[in-house]
């Protein structure tokens, strides 16, 4: 890698500059007056990749902002990789808590600061730069890469699905490699091979055609409060685990090695705790905090409503009645079957003289990688090139759409390698990407883009 | 009683007109529109009051609409009787729900259709003609007569206790004696001579600083909805008694005597069930429908709030719940206590993770009146000599304030003489008066206040 290392040394200031003029296009895909800036960001981007030793570079129109697309293919029998990231930042506001202006980049304490800097037009930046520098010093690339730069995923990548179906021959990969997420620490790389899905429903209790005056009949007739209460507290034990019939079926519990791996990295309950200002935590009994969630699923009511909701008081008997449920399901949970289930349970548990229904909303797959595939053991192993330890495997509780996108779509592995930090300040003011990272993350990235041609035929 | 049939039945049409007069002035105490024609009721009220011969017939000024005030106070020796009525009037909406215009009083099927007709003008309009009967017919009245004839009965009273506790020796009185309530069926006149009290409270749950991503944190924290569940669902047993420690402290235990007359009702618990679209009805066992609104205190959750409440799903993980709570009191309950020990309850079944705080509100004393007593008794008697029947003693699970406020500033009983039924459509389109409780209704009272003197001199 000697030759790679001289090449990033020489071109470290060009590298550097030419992020900064990525950063100074203020491409707000939100706010429709930079709808030009987010065209000029994906323009920068087509001819970034172009001028890399990319072909086909082109802008892809959406209904809505564009997709950048490019790719080298000359790799016949090598594995393609697909590089997923985003061109467009999140608005500014409040403007008056910046530093310096978020589109001027500006270098302080080694960071680099700007909106964007982190999520994500610097992880997204290094992919392009990596692989110019094994192009432009071994003039050739080890395994086959397409670019997929999208310019909505800061307002949901609501045109992404539908444009990766149209689009999934010139997409289509072995595997895709997404550089949006976090670390865990400066020196602690980390590569997330888990996402919980989710299955979303509403529960609505009716008892009487009208709501009642509770003088003239309280006492004598059911109330669709107390029978929403009465149904809701049958969900979860004292403990917080979920007592609906079945909703556990499908979970895949960790392997030991997993359990053992969360376990190094030294979760701190008590700050955790004192940060979210609660007087205790409450979870499964038998799980740690990220276990209960990274790996356990959850239900969580996320709204309730019913009868009068304004100042002061009126004494009536509610009606109607009703609460917003979304469940977080862990692999090989699937959100049809715990929706039937939640059915099922909120049909048993229907109150006395009310009438409970649960109407089933959208679901979205759990994801779970190999993360034995040799393509991903790699990629941790890439980090200890250029960090004082590999990366370590961790899940996330949330979902990222786009990797049940290409999931679903492409049927390969995601693998999601992360260069920012908690502390970059992802969607506040400023943002800020380390520079520590800017270098060790290209060289992370090209030792892995080296390897992977010989580890995937190696498998 | 001869003399006063005579004069009754040679006097009918002209008290007829008066009526009709009085129900076509439009005084919707409500609308800014109206307040001439609500000051018009007054004055034909107090020219009303004078010509019948009661003395210092005066138009009272309040902040808001007046009341009138009048009396015959010629009788040192006998109680003084306070009657309480209003002349203000509900709105009108929807207007083309009625068959004939809502001031334009007419006669149809033996009822006399007018906004008003039966709510309150009407049956106000009885004690007047009465009283004017005995002084017609006899040259005196039997006890002393104070009137107070307001005109904001229909905006909640709102200036009515401060104008009373500031005129507390003008109103003085033995007894208050007010037609706004209805009987059990035509020919089934009711006293009623209980109501409920009130008191509210609101219940607050918080756990995290914030609302928390369902995603991130999902699992490891607690949920503000889940802990107000966790806390609300303790309030009641299965059943639906109270399960407040102290709750029942002070509840008086309705007579044997007592419940034997609410079973003579025959209340239609089935017609009832299905005119409210109930599938069942729910409440304490033991005790009847009619007990159960009328002789027992209920905790009633009138609304429930938190998280999100849009259209859709929000991942959320809700940090604040709410919950309004009124419970309706029987005698001897004080709203004091009560509040006292609810929030005692909350304090105790504070979910693990969760702040509760009960914030107390507003009570409302119970009533009840000492039903024995020679005045209430002989009401009781004076339907008979109208109707087919003596009246029933019945309660009402609500409260009617004006009933508390007389009963707390004056310290005697408050007779409650219904002459509308629950057919008269008060507050509705077609409300109406019928002609059969009109000339029964004036017998009644003639019978009542011509009795009352010696009745009371002989308790």
């Amino acid at each position: 890698m000697q030759d790679i290392e001289d090449y990033l040394v020489k071109e470290r200031d060009r590298q550097l500059q030419e992020l900064k003029q990525l950063l100074s296009i203020p491409s707000i895909s939100a706010l429709s007056e930079h709808r030009g800036d987010v065209r000029r960001a994906a323009e920068w981007i087509r001819d970034s990749l172009s001028r890399a030793g990319f072909h086909h570079a082109a802008i892809m129109d959406t209904p809505g902002h564009p997709v950048v697309y490019a790719d080298w293919l000359h790799r016949p029998n090598a594995p393609t990789v697909l590089v997923y990231g985003h061109y467009d930042v999140q608005p500014v506001d409040p403007i008056e808590l910046w530093e310096s202006p978020p589109f001027e980049p500006t270098v302080r304490d080694n960071h680099l600061y700007a909106r964007g800097a982190s999520d994500d037009k610097g992880p997204t930046f290094l992919h392009i730069k990596a692989l110019e520098a094994l192009l432009a010093v071994r003039g050739t690339l080890p395994v086959n890469v397409k670019f997929c730069i999208e310019g909505e995923e800061e307002v949901g990548s609501k045109h992404l699905d539908a444009f990766l179906d149209e689009h999934r021959d010139i997409f289509a990969a072995d595997m895709v490699l997404i550089s949006d997420t976090t670390m865990i620490r400066p020196d602690l790389p980390a590569i997330v091979y888990g996402l919980r899905g989710l299955a979303a429903g509403e529960v609505e209790l009716r008892t009487a055609s009208s709501d009642l005056h509770s003088g003239l009949y309280g006492g004598a007739v059911p109330n669709a409060v107390h029978a929403l209460v009465e149904l809701l507290s049958t969900f979860h034990d004292p403990d917080g685990r979920v007592t609906v019939d079945g909703f556990y079926d499908d979970v895949l519990e960790p392997s030991a090695e997993e359990r053992a791996g969360y376990a190094t990295l030294g979760h701190d309950d008590e700050a955790y705790r004192k940060s979210l200002g609660l007087t205790a935590l409450h979870g499964e009994p038998g799980y740690s905090t990220l276990e209960r969630v990274w790996v356990r699923p959850t239900l969580e009511i996320n709204g309730i409503s019913g009868g009068f909701q304004g100042e002061g008081t009126k004494t009536v008997i509610p009606s109607v009645a009703t609460a917003k449920i979304t469940c977080r399901l862990v692999p090989n949970q699937k959100s049809d079957h715990v929706l039937e289930r939640i059915a099922e349970h909120v049909k048993k548990h229907q109150p006395k003289g009310a009438v409970a229904i649960f109407h089933k909303g959208h679901g979205g797959k759990p994801y779970l990688a190999p993360y034995d595939h040799p393509a991903i053991q790699l990629a941790a192993e890439a980090y200890a090139y250029a960090y004082p330890n590999k990366a370590v495997f961790t899940r996330m509780g949330g979902s990222i759409p786009v990797v049940e996108t290409f999931s679903q779509l492409l049927k390969v592995p995601v693998v999601l390698m992360g260069f920012g930090l908690n502390e970059d300040r992802f969607h506040a003011p400023n943002e800020r990407f380390s520079l520590d990272n800017f270098d060790r993350g290209l060289r992370t990235l090209c030792y892995y883009y080296s390897q992977l041609g010989d580890t995937w035929s190696s498998r």
